[in-house]
């Protein structure tokens, strides 16, 4: 189990300059037969949250075992420490002790063990403050790819004195629900943080139409399986692909059509008494800007 | 021939969110052996027409057997089934039929057998219908890549009825070849649909001053071998690597210059009575904006 | 020493066309077993001195020996010959012959020999002239990862014919630095071209406080060992993870704080009778735009 080989990588370092690659050149000298797979770079700078969503939703996707290097790191006066995480289905964690990856853990089956990074001897020589991506995090998680124990990183630590970032939940009010943005995609799709129950335990359910309130505007949309089943151009609620509630336009973009940006709270509200022809006529014009 | 181990993959996901990287990690989780190589993800946003011709253009370059995996599928009301298609070089196409991969199967031999992809024991068990591209076409061309013979993905079809994209050819009428633009690459090229042969038929032979209307303007350009015989700044009509004809700036970016966008029409037209003095110095100063 | 395996790859081709994945399909083509680590793709178009930066500050980091493929290459009317450059630590270096590897090579241990890629059989047989990346550099990267001696690829010539890029050092002038912007990360933060012992020349050391003249402006900055040591959203100019000296805004940009740009010229001066409160108070606010 832990032999993993596979190294999946989530970071805020993006492409224009070669952070990313001397990362990777660290791990391809450290350690040349282990596989990297990228998940996702464009993380907006620091942001632990979204990083967060976006890894815990990749995780039951991703090889098993594998070993998750996440490098979302704000710069603090005192660093936050290094830590790896052993999960209940053989993966490891290595990431800041920020949160970053804590949502992951459940998904993968709990977390086991966990380990300080402060075992200097597996870091580049002469470690620098401002890249610890690449002189501690990258060649200590391709040594552990590698199949080195975890108890070679460093000190054990209790699981319970790990940082973790609250799911941000929904609060269901009688029959409305408010939440917030919690994701944009590349499609202009908004991923809310609620799933179908928390609808229907107020009152909303599939086939409906919703009341959408969302940056000072109020609208009515229909609560629909997927876009495709409204007009093209028209906005949705429906279920992502993740199983969580997304608003989206057909063949448009809900970021644009709302203003909407990731953090902006919005409510889900019944409509009531509702009566009338087929949904995709009912709902007002809602086109993207 | 059935064991491509190389996976080709073409899709307008984008890097913005991890929908790239889950495909890659059902692939990794499928079948780890198998190489993935990234054609292009920035195709425009279910703009079929432009994959189909990156894909097309592409082709002579990549790994022979292949998978080639190919996702760029505007929803609609009633999903386009997805199909394999086998060609005479021993690769196979895993996309949606919609035409994607259709300019493609020529320049790999063409097609020789097609199977709707209608297995699910193949598939994510629970598959969402926004995400055919993780759920079904992923673990599918993993498979393939992996050795599966094409005969288990489900029914065979006749080759006729699959989809296709024609290719948009130009009109040649007498002295003037109407064409469109195809492509605007990385540095502002813009490489048209017509070659050569389709100058030449309208009596414009290489060397020659070519008359240029596009967006309302007309002016006269060169037809050179290449955009390194005018002066730096200097329209050029010329071949270009994928001996297709283009429009370009040296040094400079010809999509700029001429305010021109894929889908744009244009008129190479011969210039009657040609004489003077050599090209460079001839035609009129066309500068990037 | 000769069979490398591992092929890094630099250029300027980004992201929004088949350039850079029909190169690596010719790669794969060519010799499957090789492994290309991508090291940048973003590169500014033809900024042959940005991409001898950033490959010369990667190398420390990247597998050895290894193939360097590294192409930025703009067009002119004689094409700049394409050379292959042995390093003492038995890597190669394959790029056009116009200095965008020499400042590497020394950090690679020297070169040892050099040869001009004249030897058409290694190529693609129908080079285009406007895509040697493709053409004639993948194939004998790739050709060389995978073992070929580096007398096949042509000529030998001698190492000092190669044409180099002198790197450009700062200026010191009694008590300031006259240097310049290298880089501008995915942070916004400036690499400058000197290091501590430039400044500490100039009379400037570690905790004093520096004056900044920069694009018109004159300030007052702390030079302290990172930027986690100013307060959020003020300047710093410290050491970065290259051991470089660069200018930061803890978690902001100080390419916007001061609208610099790659190539700006600034100076760094000595204070003169520097006293009073700790540094980080005393500056003044320098916030983001």
């Amino acid at each position: 189990m832990s032999d993993a080989r596979w190294l999946t990588f989530l970071s805020d370092y993006g492409f224009e300059d070669a952070f990313l690659g001397v990362c990777k050149g660290v791990i391809a000298r450290t350690a040349p037969q282990v596989q990297v797979l990228d998940v996702l770079h464009l993380v907006n700078a620091q942001d632990i949250e979204q990083g967060a969503a976006v890894l815990a939703s990749a995780i039951p996707y991703l090889p098993v075992p594998a070993v998750h290097l996440a490098l979302v790191d704000p710069f603090r006066p005192t660093p936050v420490r290094g830590v790896a995480i052993r999960t209940a289905d053989g993966s490891t964690f290595v990431a800041p002790d920020n949160g970053l990856t804590s949502q992951s853990w459940e998904i993968a089956g709990g977390a086991t063990a966990a380990h300080v990074l402060d075992n200097p001897s597996l870091w580049h020589p002469n470690p620098a403050r401002t890249f610890r991506g690449r002189d501690v995090f990258s060649p200590v998680a391709a040594r552990l790819a590698a199949g080195l124990a975890i108890e070679e990183v460093g000190t054990r630590i209790d699981i319970e004195d790990l940082e973790r970032i609250p799911l941000r939940l929904p609060t269901i009010d009688d029959d409305h629900v408010h939440g917030e943005v919690v994701m944009v995609d590349h499609f202009g799709n908004l991923t809310l943080n609620m799933h179908r129950a928390d609808l229907e335990a107020a009152g909303v359910h599939l086939g409906d139409t919703v009341e959408l309130r969302c940056g000072g505007k109020t609208m009515t949309v229909p609560f629909t399986l997927t876009y495709g089943q409204v007009a093209r151009g028209r906005l949705a609620v429906c279920e992502d692909s993740f199983r969580t509630v997304t608003i989206a336009v057909n063949q448009g973009s809900a970021a644009s059509a709302l203003r909407a940006r990731r953090g902006d709270p919005l409510v889900l509200a019944r409509v009531p008494q509702q009566a009338g022809p087929p949904l995709a006529d009912a709902q007002p014009a809602a086109r993207t800007a």
